[in-house]
């Protein structure tokens, strides 16, 4: 994979690599769920991760290019090779975002516990925690950050559907129900901090007032 | 060992050590606790773990050859050399499933301790997560995924029979009480998948509704 | 910048850096957050972690010169290299506690439940634990420690105010409401030995009589 | 150190260590706490983890011998070298248990916690659970295993004299309460196995009926 890209974006997809074996070692990429993406130099395309990888095996060669068409580029296409199911949530979220530069899905126990717990409240919400400066453009703790949860659904358009019923005020992620967290940055650090900062308060909340 | 295996066997027995170090490091197997299964390629025989080894320190030789007769293969035999006092629940596995290649059985606190929890329900429901799609053959979070328990026995034959009237519905392991889980897959990939689906199951699974 | 230090001052970096790695491995030093510094041979400077790393990352170029005027020294300027917006409150701890040789700043789940948890106390007590005798200066498990509470605000100079209210009894760290840690030591061996004492302690803490 | 002792000591001692940096990064060691022991081949003599050292940094010269005086031997003898100031508790335990030939104490939140929680019954009972049998001696899960506490003191004579008033049914370890867990066994192996069963049953413990 990595002789077809520039070297900004081999650069880029090291760091993804890196930050993919930080979430394993964590615990937030049980079995083979999870999956990670990058926007590439090349109009349109990005790298994601392919389906099915035990992530504490993840490499290098698991990041397949994406086309613009949508599908698995020719030059990443193999025996085997499939692209995430859920590889048209992160091309919403690019389309919706243009500063999004990569796009990260996390499965914690916590995470999936919390979206079932508040899913009928529709959100969390987060406040007076120093941590959540770890978002960007937060400059203070004192403000309150919300995290959207949608429904589950096998059939990827409807949680597309309730994305964008859900994103009126512009989010830093949001959660699925049952199914994790999604998040994005600019940067691929940006993403991961991110990252941490939601796991972060996912334990706060469940320590609960 | 390695040098009498074939060498497909010998890449399944070293994938199968990295999957023992993983558990491992989880904490799911605490001090000589725990026991691991290969199916060979030479029909009737199997590679499991020996008797009474600290699972942080588990080496390639540290796999035995059970011949067909259920006995130690001659080849595996030494000084101090036992099979797991479980190697009937393994074998009777592998009769019972012929598509299964590989078996584990971890000991995790949660494991071990919701085990006691719903002993009296003989089993424990599971529904609405997206990892349920971890196990084979569920390709929806919305179906319920029942995991059998049986009584605990130093007789291996009496866990042996409650096994037998705890499978009617074709399960993807189950649990012994007090005393953790059994699972298994077509290969060391999908056996693992099952261990990590469970355990995160597991984790839920404590914190309630 | 190791170039530009004393050899005593280099390892004492070096062993700073280790125990910032220890920290980010325990999973108390999340996205970006928590800072980290020394006292160094020549008067009046001190050697910071700069702002805005990845903790897991951290590297000893990550740590930078505080020149006597408090400012980021000459040899230790450049691009997108900044130190701490929390500097000021370490500047503050080496004038107050002239013994003190190395200050840490961590920022983990429990420190971080505890001080909001406990702020209209200003302060959480502990006795009967022998860890206490982790903490410099105690002898028995027997006596009280206090660890007093200040208010987080963004304005630096709010904190430091609470902090002079706030240390009438010598104490061996504080923590800043919804934020986290501060705690110091002669070495940084000591330093360290205090934030592993106080984060056993909230532990201990959560858990409850 | 090493080159003082026979091969076999060398052995055991390198055991040792990595039980301790097994330890370590469990958690089980914090700050400067805990100290470890084995019964040497010279008669009257043993190895014990010197005073005052960060577990996470351990390594073979901290262990140092304790002649059948019951002090430093003059060739362990150094600047700053002290043997743990609990080496009498290990003296005692290897007077008492012939067939011991290694001691451990670590020091767990769980450990200290129950330790303090269940001080007024002078015990914690462990039953029905197969982990049990990681303990010396145990054959089956349905017996009954007893954990005698014993208090914390800062002088040593009055732990030693609650031991002995303690030990009326041969235990497996002790607690000292707010304190952690000691054991041990006739092997290395076999007393960290007991660290490990005991550490499991704590944690089952918490999590309750």
């Amino acid at each position: 994979m990595a002789t077809e890209l520039s070297f900004g974006d081999q650069q880029r997809a090291q760091e993804l690599l890196e930050a993919i074996q930080f979430f394993s070692q964590k615990g937030w990429s049980p079995a083979t769920s999870t999956n990670y993406s990058l926007r590439l130099e090349t109009q349109g395309e990005f790298l994601i991760s392919r389906s099915g990888v035990d992530k504490s095996r993840f490499q290098l060669s698991d990041l397949i290019v994406i086309a613009q068409t949508g599908q698995v580029a020719t030059r990443s296409q193999g025996a085997g090779i499939k692209s995430s199911a859920e590889t048209e949530i992160h091309t919403a979220i690019y389309a919706r975002f243009p500063d999004a530069g990569c796009v990260l899905h996390t499965h914690s126990v916590l995470g999936t516990w919390l979206s079932q717990k508040y899913v009928k409240a529709w959100e969390i919400k987060f406040q007076d925690w120093e941590i959540l400066k770890g978002l960007k453009g937060v400059e203070t703790h004192l403000g309150t950050v919300v995290l959207p949860i949608v429904n589950n659904h096998q059939v990827m358009k409807h949680i597309l559907n309730e994305m964008e019923s859900n994103w009126p005020n512009s989010p830093h992620g949001f959660l699925i129900a049952g199914h994790g967290l999604y998040t994005w940055g600019t940067t691929v650090a940006e993403a991961k901090r991110h990252i941490e900062t939601f796991e972060f308060l996912f334990e706060l909340q469940r320590l609960g007032a």
